[in-house]
């Protein structure tokens, strides 16, 4: 019953990084989207997949290298969005 | 060593949503945030929270009570944004 229960947390999760993925991909607009967020979580996602290895755990390291892939895509248009923003700062056209 | 980089991992995953908290309440503004994504995370992170409970891990409770408050702090926002902007469009004014 816990095993079911972490399960589906994880595929929950997990998922809900998809739509958030699917949307910046498609409207480029990241201006809600913390990127303090994105480079803590990111790294933190990275950690979690390090320690699914170590302890060899396959649930942990499927689930960690999906959301690694999906939030490493959002963190990338963010950073470039911010950094295009800052260039349009600094360079006013 | 796994443990440290288990505690590692959590602790950034679950900080990470502080800044986007505070982002959507100081600027209201969620037009880049996916309402599927806080609805399927925030469910995902209760499930979460009880499979801690059910498995008796301190950790994964602390961890996931922090982070359930936070991504329904950002989820009420999004919920409330997304319903005035629906209402704006039946009743334009």
């Amino acid at each position: 019953m816990a095993d079911f229960l972490g399960l589906v947390a994880a595929c929950l999760t997990t998922a809900s990084f998809v739509p958030q993925a699917i949307l910046v991909i498609r409207t480029r607009n990241t201006d809600g989207l913390s990127l303090y967020m994105y480079l803590l979580f990111t790294t933190g996602i990275a950690f979690w997949l390090v320690y699914g290895v170590m302890i060899g755990s396959l649930p942990i390291i499927i689930a960690n290298l999906i959301t690694v892939v999906l939030a490493s895509m959002i963190l990338t248009v963010k950073l470039m969005n911010t950094m295009s923003a800052r260039r349009a700062i600094i360079k006013p056209r």
